[in-house]
């Protein structure tokens, strides 16, 4: 028995997010059965991240036990023509048998996608969230920089959270503006590293430098969001077809 | 009666291409039946370009007459509510009632992106081709150089042509690589700006371009295949989800 990690990139339009549920088909429910019809064995997968409905992946890592005797390396292209097209492994090798993708120390990277223009362009419309007014990107940049470190997110985590505290690390947070496809648009990207994270944590982080962004808040607005610990100050929980999971790093 | 130009985006996914055709939904076909029902006459566009099935447009133009008193700048953002997400028109304003789109001299760029990686990105699989082996770039815009001109196009154009003559103008090739999602992929656009095109030029360019990209054909054997006029000399006619129109300039 070897326990294998995988690399896993989707396009989450179609799914109800990462975790086995009962309604609705998910990622981690499409993985296991092309693993198990593939491997001629019964896989379930770990999850490093449950993403939620809708939100994309460049870069989720999982791991499996297995019996197989394919190269580990080979793993990734010989199970990929068994999975949709909206769902890829993109890398696979050998890990200790005790390598447990969440009780791991971990960086994350995670990026939310805007369309920054006055109409949305079809092509992005499922990859990113629209805004219509001009973002001031170095109002964004600079807001983000009160968040980064050791902190209580409380205003920044959903109601609903069950994590048993809301002190998180954010290592990084960088917003950056790259030509959109029309003349009028530009797309802006806000790209958040982080050592974990809390519930819709980068989509509230987001919904919030929008608003600093569009002139609503200065941006030392944000500290005050963020030493009131009061998730109804900070900005709204921005839609999920914008967030990528780019990248975990393991340390 | 006024004469209206519409500058219009849209994903090709879902569409049979751009002009009516009895069997399969278009893009023109969308538009009238919007237009109609919006402005309450019955609307017949005239398009520039009549895109392929699968192909994308940032930036198609398209006329039509109509007895409307809405401002001609304004058309844009009231038609967009009755249109499919996929469809959106971006620009409108009003030209000469004699304005015809495709009785003009025009400038039009096309892009074709390609994907260049053992892997395709999952929310990239719709609107790019996937390329595994690695693509010389320099060698791509050296070979693109020869096409640069006004020529003979009949080695780049699809056998069925209906063309009068193969000679078009070519004003510039740019080929470009940019990082793409994944830390082993970059991304590949080939923009061709010309007068006018011939049927499935570009995609054959693009094609004859990935060749040379992949080492197959020295860049100057680019140069002889286009004085061959045989079609059968070229590269592939290459999928259509990876080609956009991206502007038509009135000049």
């Amino acid at each position: 028995m070897k326990r294998i990690k995988i690399t896993v990139a989707y396009d989450g339009t179609n799914y109800s997010g990462w975790q086995i549920q009962p309604n609705g088909l998910t990622i981690e429910e499409v993985l296991n059965r092309a693993l198990s019809g593939f491997l001629k064995e019964e896989i379930h997968i770990i999850g490093a991240s449950r993403t939620d409905s809708g939100v994309h992946a460049m870069g989720n890592v999982a791991v499996f036990d297995t019996k197989t005797t394919i190269p580990p390396e080979k793993i990734c292209l010989a199970v990929n023509p068994c999975l949709p097209e909206d769902i890829r492994i993109v890398a696979s090798c050998q890990v200790a048998n005790d390598f447990h993708p969440r009780h791991c120390d971990t960086r994350k990277t995670y990026e939310y996608h805007i369309q920054n223009g006055k109409i949305p362009f079809p092509t992005q419309r499922l990859y990113s969230h629209l805004v219509t007014m001009d973002l001031d990107i170095s109002a964004m940049e600079e807001a983000g920089q009160y968040l980064v470190g050791t902190h209580d997110f409380k205003s920044f985590c959903a109601a609903k959270t069950q994590a048993q505290t809301t002190v998180r690390t954010v290592n990084a947070i960088h917003v950056e503006a790259v030509p959109g496809p029309g003349p009028t648009m530009k797309n802006v990207i806000i790209q958040v590293k982080g050592e974990g994270f809390l519930y819709n944590m980068v989509r509230i982080i987001s919904g919030t430098l929008i608003k600093v962004g569009i002139g609503v808040y200065p941006p030392v607005h944000v500290k005050e969001i963020l030493e009131a610990k009061d998730r109804s100050l900070a900005g709204e929980t921005v839609p999920a077809k914008g967030l990528f999971l780019k990248e975990i790093e393991y340390l």
